[in-house]
């Protein structure tokens, strides 16, 4: 056996120790220093189990049992599990409540993972409607035709899906219109808010939503993977039916889930996570900030304006015209971003890019506008 | 919202730190000081995509493309996906290669979670023949009756499992003998390496194994919850599917799985693995050193003589005894541990305990037998 070990040795990671990470999946699982203390105490294998009697939800120390009990409240819901992440959670409730065939309604902007999710439940989709260029917002009216369209068709609708904040654009779904629908058509629903719970304030039960799978390391401080699945008690005995052979073990959480760290580092996140919900109109003003210093630039953000959401995707002529005539091609952006110790979009865009300000204080904000300010000035 | 997030401050744990902890399901998952470097690198949320281009198992900086190809030689496998554990490694083979009602023929110690596996996948089961008390080792022939059985009445087989160390009595299965059955049946098999991979060596191909269910959080000295799954090429395409609409998205990965400090972890561990399980036989002959001198106590080994893995399960009438005069109870051989710094011993047991002295010194593993020793002695 040839094994060269060498390459696993000394693995440093310098982007978040050095530079600001731009990248919108990074902001919002930075972990604060109470997350990182705890991961200290309990990074060996299965630590989280010392005080076990059978179940991950249950354990009473480390405190899991009333931390779900909590987070049920924070998301305005009835009953939470810890899952490894929101595409977890998305095919725990597919693949329990859908009869093979069945279809899930979803979004035009939904994510990958609820397409991977819905095919590995083997179930079958339509995609709704959503606005053209610019916007691309998700049109609620659209759910209410494709749903008769499939019930006309003799379809079996198992799902309503709603992307609450789409991770392309950044858009911020109307989730009480299609709720409404939802609701009036009878057919459970279920909200991705892989890039809203933890970041911006959600309360399930008004909402009329029947399903959260919420993401631990997208957007809740949490180290990866992590998630959870916040449900209506309505769908207790399907979504958490228990096993023949071992009546204690959840089926869909193959018995347990989250047995390590990164259930931990959300518990010690979880009061981090209250306070900054608290502040979102701040993150929106920020990221609005970005975009009005930014467009003069040459930049054109799309997607909804003025933003709702700290994503913000910018089409980027001037970089595309730039990187004719700079040495460096498309990779220019990048290595003057990287000499500023910014970093986290994209090597080689020129087209458009996706980032975000997310958590970054004002000074960092202003560093950042700054610093594309002039490389493009500069560079022009 | 009334939330109390006092709780969740400061959560330590001294079990580790402070104790010799003896839970057979933690002492394979201890990490090596490498491991916990690498969690202060990685220890933010999506901090593993730094450098993604779609695919967890691709990633190249930190390299964990090589890793899984290291992994495969160290496993004797030639394909490794990260997964979150053992049991999510054996729903992705049952809910891709098994149709639904197919049945799963596994052996009589198998783990609850290849039931909750093959519930979830909804399958059905046949469960083969063990020897009687105290040995209960998995009876290879048994494996050739029940497929006869369940050919003569026409059921369809879609997978045989056997569990290679079950976590019961620690007894090592017969690996080749039931492999030449499944194959010369010509149905897949997959073996549960959650208590083997990464504790002693393995060659995949020499046992006739198609997959390789390994558990990075109990025996391969990573952070939970961290899997692996090794398959045999020829079910590469059943089992990797990849999606319709995201078409390097893998099915039974959700895309991806392990993306997070987990995987890093387990990455870091490797060379430690690779030392670890060349020293093999120390380790099984502390733990026949450890049965030897506590069975004279009225301790009684159960399962395989002499022993051939470091679980350990004793039927212990002599703490029963002890507990009807001891004024607490069945709670004075926990407490007595406690008291010379020992933990991970059931609390309140009197009947019988598992343990496990995996990866402790030899001076740690003698100062264990005397702690137990001088405990039945002074209360006998």
């Amino acid at each position: 056996m040839d094994i060269n070990t060498d390459k696993y040795k000394n693995i440093t990671r310098n982007l978040e120790r050095e530079m600001i990470n731009l990248n919108p999946i990074q902001r919002g699982g930075i972990i604060p220093t109470e997350a990182k203390k705890i991961i200290y105490e309990y990074w060996d294998g299965y630590s989280v189990c010392d005080y076990c009697s059978g179940r991950l939800d249950q354990i009473e120390t480390p405190p899991i049992n009333e931390f779900l009990e909590d987070m049920s409240k924070f998301l305005g819901m009835d009953i939470t599990r810890p899952t490894h992440g929101a595409r977890e959670s998305k095919y725990a409730v597919m693949n329990s409540i859908c009869k093979e065939g069945d279809y899930v309604v979803l979004d035009g902007n939904a994510h990958y993972t609820s397409y991977v999710a819905l095919e590995r439940a083997k179930l079958n989709y339509e995609k709704t409607e959503i606005e053209e260029y610019p916007t691309f917002r998700v049109i609620p009216e659209s759910y209410a035709e494709k749903i008769d369209l499939l019930e006309d068709s003799k379809k079996n609708i198992g799902l309503i899906l709603l992307t609450h904040v789409d991770g392309n654009y950044g858009n911020v779904a109307d989730v009480e219109k299609v709720g409404k629908i939802a609701k009036s058509k009878g057919y459970p629903f279920l909200l991705n808010c892989a890039y809203s719970a933890g970041r911006m304030p959600i309360d399930g039960k008004k909402l009329n939503v029947d399903f959260i799978a919420a993401s631990g390391h997208k957007s809740m401080a949490a180290s990866g993977p992590c998630g959870l699945l916040s449900i209506n008690k309505k769908y207790e005995d399907e979504v958490l039916e228990t096993s023949k052979v071992n009546v204690v073990k959840e089926l869909q959480m193959l018995g347990c889930t989250s047995r390590g760290i990164p259930i931990l580092s959300l518990m010690a996140s979880f009061e981090h996570l209250i306070e900054r919900v608290k502040k979102w109109d701040l993150e929106v003003e920020k990221t609005r900030k970005v975009v009005n210093e930014l467009e003069p630039l040459g930049f054109n953000q799309i997607g909804e304006k003025p933003r709702n959401h700290d994503i913000i995707r910018f089409e980027t002529p001037i970089l595309d015209k730039i990187a004719e005539k700079d040495k460096r091609r498309g990779f220019f952006f990048y290595e003057e971003l990287k000499k500023r110790g910014i970093g986290g979009i994209r090597r080689g865009v020129t087209k458009e890019f996706k980032m975000s300000v997310y958590g970054l204080t004002n000074v960092q904000v202003d560093y950042v506008i700054n610093s594309m300010k002039s490389i493009i000035n500069e560079l022009r």
